[in-house]
């Protein structure tokens, strides 16, 4: 048995470790420079968005003009975050270095005429795209490929979010549902810590949501049970959530590709339909991130932390954004996912008598939880968005949310480690 | 792929959840119960080990006569917590039910009389033993063994230290090293919640810890990285202190149970180095928990979260614990090595030029995440102590920890899932 302080000790190599680091540290900085930038973009796109509400009425146009781009010079990288979870399993071809141009722009032409999406898929996808091109300067084996993808998806997620370490744990959950494995987590979470620091050194913030409400310690005994049995009701609502978001994303997407085989039209109709919806629902409220507005009067994802009740503007904007993105916008899944957990929890809370904000704090991770499979990574986005006072009913939240929404989630390259009962 | 919404519905079972309500349930309550009654009984040995200081006198012949117990009605249950993580590996023979009342009674004759031991190995085994009970009465299949042994390993450890969400974290995570599979994520999170309510509710109180330290918001960027950094250094010492006390207790365990091959004259033997140990020292801080003394004068591990430095602490309670446990005393680990962790951070803190208080904390979990190989359950744990605010810190050193203590913990039978590099 002492042999092992012998292999602790033999192991131990300088020059591996500053091998790693010389890869690392730059792929991060520049992960996080990118995100940066592409945080910066997005706020003066939905500025400007805001400024000229006309712009909507070029979300055809804008779609159809990134989805020839795509047709012309972007197939090889078209399969996005699928295509990086893909090459983390079985290093093979490597992600195109263009995956990070075409992904960039192509959202934040979506964010400018109102499309209703994300941005962790631009993230990840920069990411990741960095993180192959380095490998291969590099000359990395597998072994090498896998652990720097990670790292720099580690690094997009950390970075874009703020939450540098539900970045790190991310990268290694999202590989396979039920299962977590530590053999890449601290290169992740070096990436991850570094790329967010880079992106918050280049003048990037992220916006502060607060819950008011805490159970008074008196009665936290009394209290603490039956909230977390509404936790866990809650948890099936935000599971189904995420499940309902997956597949009608991927029901939506795979009937639009039959119909429509023609990549560019795709976009063009998808924002025909867009505008559509914003005249049927008479609302502007769920285009583009929901992050910020000009003015109150806008719902966005702060409105569901204070006290009025907003009973439906979950299934709007799970609405909004399954035409979007299954038209072939581009932009991530995760805001969207956000938006729609905040707004289900806000509404809950009224439904079942608990404060709102803080069932929004669970929603806004828990729906996220189930859709991505990453129930993990999202309790401690909990804990780094929204501060430990509530870790126990949003681990519960999330958990629970994990187990009911199916095997399917929004990465359909996600492989099955440890199948739900 | 709408297949999956059928699956789901089809698999929600109201009646197998129920008759896993009516397994799980009893069984966390009893586990509860059971851990309020130990706690209760530690606190009345250890005010009498203070009222009555000759009671250490007695340390060789308490030790004596639980060996003798052992030796005559327990050889079948001397494994201990490795006999537990072995039946969840293979359900087989079962974990006998007088693996309890066993180690209930050792593990207070320890405290009793002054032996350097922790109670979280009680914990866990009383979980254990209850929980094989309970599925031999329920007759379950070999699955749902696994599942039950989780629960009550999970209740006890969640109950022992008030960590609910650590409990069932760790119930996952000590099964191998580098993997944690979510299979029985959310009836482990129920029996720690059930059983944490239940010991709390019967009166059990723990003892609170409180990090004054806190970074200036304005400076937070320019002096993250720096901490950081002494965090991953401080994780280094953290593993490295979990390897040592790991390796000591297996080598001088080993070599004891050579030389002393009669199994109740060990603790004999023990019982007389402990009292040597005190004399040669000049002190009796050493001995017992290490979490409660009738007075200020004695170093407990609360002592390390204020402004002196201890600097050779950790080295004498490494020593004192590592004779009392590889001598066969009865009683866990987990809480001398939180005291190792606190006391070793409060060393390094004066070391680093950092808050000691801080790095106590780090310590307080990242030792224990060394020696355990179970770095998440221990991130939880900080966040479940300490709160929120210190979470990446404590995420660092508890992984660099993680990796840097080799592959064999306190826990012999955890296999190597994924091997650290």
């Amino acid at each position: 048995m002492p042999a092992s302080f012998n292999t602790l000790w033999l192991r131990f190599q300088p020059a591996a470790l500053l091998r790693w680091l010389i890869v690392l540290v730059p792929l991060a900085v520049l992960v996080g420079t990118l995100c940066s930038a592409f945080l910066w973009s997005l706020e003066a796109a939905t500025e400007a968005r805001f400024a000229h509400p006309w712009l909507l009425f070029g979300l055809p146009l804008g779609g159809g003009a990134v989805g020839w781009l795509y047709y012309r010079f972007g197939t090889s990288v078209e399969a996005g975050n699928n295509l990086i979870v893909e090459q983390i399993h079985e290093p093979g071809g490597g992600v195109p270095l263009r995956m990070a141009p075409l992904v960039f722009l192509g959202t934040v032409v979506t964010h400018l005429f109102g499309g209703s999406a994300g941005r962790e898929g631009t993230a990840v996808q920069m990411g990741g795209s960095l993180a192959s091109w380095v490998a291969g300067i590099a000359r990395l084996d597998a072994a090498g490929v896998r652990i720097v993808l990670m790292a720099g998806v580690a690094a997009g997620f950390g970075a874009v979010f703020g939450t540098p370490l539900a970045g790190a744990v991310f990268a290694l959950e999202v590989l396979a549902v039920g299962r977590v494995e530590y053999g890449a987590l601290l290169p992740c979470l070096l990436a991850a810590l570094l790329g967010d620091w880079t992106c918050q050194m280049l003048g990037a913030h992220h916006t502060l949501y607060t819950v008011h409400t805490l159970l008074p310690v008196s009665e936290w005994l009394a209290l603490e049970p039956v909230l977390l049995g509404k936790a866990a009701l809650a948890g099936v609502a935000f599971g189904l959530a995420g499940l309902a978001f997956a597949e009608a994303n991927h029901v939506l997407g795979g009937w639009m590709k039959r119909v429509v085989p023609y990549g560019p039209a795709r976009p063009v109709i998808g924002g025909l339909a867009v505008i559509a919806l914003v005249y049927l629902c008479g609302t502007r409220d769920y285009l583009g991130l929901g992050v910020w507005a000009p003015d109150d009067h806008v719902v966005t994802i702060s409105s569901f932390f204070g006290d009025t009740v907003y009973p439906w503007s979950w299934a709007l904007k799970l609405l909004f954004t399954v035409v979007t993105l299954s038209c072939g916008f581009k932009g991530g899944e995760v805001t969207p996912l956000f938006f729609i957990g905040a707004a289900l929890g806000n509404a809950l809370g009224g439904v079942l008598g608990v404060p709102p904000d803080l069932f929004a704090a669970l929603g806004f991770v828990a729906v996220f939880a189930g859709a991505a499979n990453t129930p993990l990574a999202c309790t401690i986005m909990g804990v780094e968005l929204f501060g430990g006072a509530h870790l126990v009913p949003i681990a519960v939240a999330c958990f629970v949310a994990y187990v009911c929404s199916g095997h399917n989630g929004i990465y359909l390259s996600q492989r099955v480690g440890v199948p739900k009962t």
